[in-house]
């Protein structure tokens, strides 16, 4: 039988990864938004939470169509997800502000740079699940008053997105290694783009969103 | 000032405890999905939580519409409504499952019977809340799977069910006597409704959807 998809296994892999860290990023958002300070603020992480799951749905639906059910292309990603979900349980509100405007950043960032190896309808698909930017303007605001109130918060945050940056990468590492290797080889893009030089670009647009919002790196 | 709304504080409460009920439904929603046996029901009980968030945001915003912050319409429901959720927390997917679809379709005829009381926009408004179809259809398939695996399991089912509506009528009680009365006298609709009636109507309503997926009341 031949596969009129010549690079269907690493798209399947990459929808499959892309689809589980939505439903576990709902899930955990979800959670985090019970640290609301007040119902204002807890709709808006309840709002962040579910519009992962809007996305979620087109990629499930494409896997599908794809003719691989859905939990099978999430099933690899769900232990090394889980685990630095677990590893980095915000403890107050701008922990889990921090955590949502960290995450969200750099999922996008790595999307963006993924998308571009992919063809239609995968690449259109994986631009749209990126986040809304009213979700970061929200935290950078958050962050604004947290610091306004209290400036040695700063510190604070700062150590705690670095430790999320950190678990990440090494959560990432475990998803490499774990991988087939096509979903390494479609970030490579062959040869177009280097693992360590995405890393390095990813980090450096971190550092500046975290300097954007008061924040060192 | 001349008020142009004449109803205007029975609709504040109302859509002020649609939202509030839309807000937890969520949270614990999205907590149940958890207790999910695959990655599959768990999407499907995430993507329930999710929908609740889309008609909340349009609730919050016809209140602020009112002129009246949604966190101020919602705060006399928080103690009640979290009293509901505390009280019956799901043991396990079944009690998740049944909780969701004697919730949904409880509140969804409350919907139905308040929306006539209302005018528009606000009556379109709350019939927008109710929820899709393919839930309870998704309910029912889990429940003629489970009681076909162990038929004993309708009876413990059918005993969560009927703990489920005591605790809900319960709080009901303690909405109505928190209410200022313009929530109640919306519910009778100027005689129109009597609420035993409503009681009775909804009971009646609830055992049949009990019975249509093999559990009694």
């Amino acid at each position: 039988m031949s596969d009129p998809h010549a690079h269907r296994p690493a798209v399947v892999d990459l929808l499959g990864l892309v689809a589980f860290g939505q439903l576990l990023a709902f899930d955990r958002l979800a959670a985090d938004a019970r640290l609301a300070p007040d119902l204002r603020r807890r709709a808006v992480l309840s709002e962040m939470a579910a519009a992962e799951i809007g996305t979620f749905r087109r990629l499930a639906g494409r896997l599908a169509a794809l003719g691989v059910p859905p939990e099978e292309a999430m099933a690899p990603y769900v232990e090394p997800l889980q685990a630095y979900h677990d590893s980095t349980e915000p403890k107050d509100w701008l922990e889990a502000v921090t955590k949502a405007y960290v995450g969200d950043g750099i999922s996008d960032d790595f999307l963006r740079e993924i998308a571009g190896g992919l063809d239609e309808p995968d690449r259109r698909l994986v631009l749209d699940v990126l986040h809304e930017s009213r979700y970061a303007e929200f935290a950078a605001a958050e962050f604004r008053a947290a610091l306004q109130a209290d400036p040695r918060a700063a510190n604070r945050l700062s150590m705690w997105a670095r430790r999320l940056v950190g678990e990440a990468l090494s959560q990432a590492g475990r998803v490499a290694a774990a991988d087939r290797g096509a979903l390494t080889a479609l970030v490579a893009q062959g040869g177009r783009v280097d693992a360590q030089e995405l890393f390095g670009r990813l980090t450096a647009v971190h550092t500046e969103r975290m300097t954007a919002v008061g924040l060192n790196n």
